[in-house]
């Protein structure tokens, strides 16, 4: 069976024992995380939201890009998240290799050259969520009362930790 | 108890009973999906994705920005994803304000001008994932051998339905 008909299977399924008519547009708690698109994360069971609780963002390192401002501005404003979450975890891919690395495969592969992206790799994790919450508390453009907290995942034990924003 | 001390707990007891010790980084399916960041959409449970199976990228609308770009050539060049899903879903928040209205709320509140920011907010849901999967598709940097596969998830009902591509 195709990788997407196996997904269109399980949507079956899901659907079938599911009911969203009573969920509304804002999230149910004022929640907004920010996190990494690593399989090993499912935010959902990782931080105890149920379907409808709370808005979240994805992208490779759970990093504070200006997309990732956009849907925060977007979150907030027009539906109401006050309490934001930038969340890495160890083991994280973004880590493990530097952008002349890519660079290099890419150009190898397909002969362009992407030497002027960043791709946001990072070495130090802790420092890369001081980096992130830092970025993000900084936006002069979300409403008032707006919070910001780091936090790191093992993706071995699951356990989130609070991370000194120093 | 505030939101983050409920997450903490929830939190204790998810690691409490997980076990990520055999998980690898590259996700055991090579799918990547690419969806909003409606907090009635859960990619887990709406795909049967287990954890650990496969990378999902989040932003408002679940639209292909740049940022998505960057995390989609990190996931397929160093982790292995080659099916590629584009999901935006019913009654998303994207459809229901303008720039013009974004902008005025945010300039009115902070005084700050943002009338050069594209909030990507869109009127025609098939469209807006036919734009998305079109401007993948055209990405000259990613692997041989991605797919990208259109979809619309019904918040209601919970079903996927495959977008023809036009």
């Amino acid at each position: 069976m195709s990788e997407l008909d196996r997904i269109l299977q399980a949507n079956r399924a899901f659907a079938g024992s599911f009911d969203g008519s009573a969920l509304e547009i804002p999230p149910a708690r004022p929640v907004l995380a920010i996190t990494c698109i690593d399989a090993r994360l499912d935010p959902a069971q990782m931080l105890g939201l149920e379907i409808g609780d709370a808005h979240v963002i994805r992208n490779a390192g759970g990093r504070v890009t200006e997309d990732a401002i956009r849907s925060a501005v977007i979150s907030s404003w027009l539906l109401g998240t006050r309490e934001f979450l930038v969340i890495h975890h160890t083991d994280c891919g973004m880590t493990k290799f530097t952008d002349d690395v890519l660079h290099g495969m890419i150009r190898d592969a397909t002969g362009i050259d992407v030497s002027d992206q960043d791709y946001l790799a990072f070495t130090d994790l802790e420092q890369s969520v001081r980096d992130d919450v830092a970025r993000l508390r900084d936006v002069k453009t979300l409403p008032e009362g707006v919070t910001v907290t780091g936090l790191v995942c093992d993706v071995r034990s699951g356990e989130l930790r609070e991370v000194d924003p120093g």
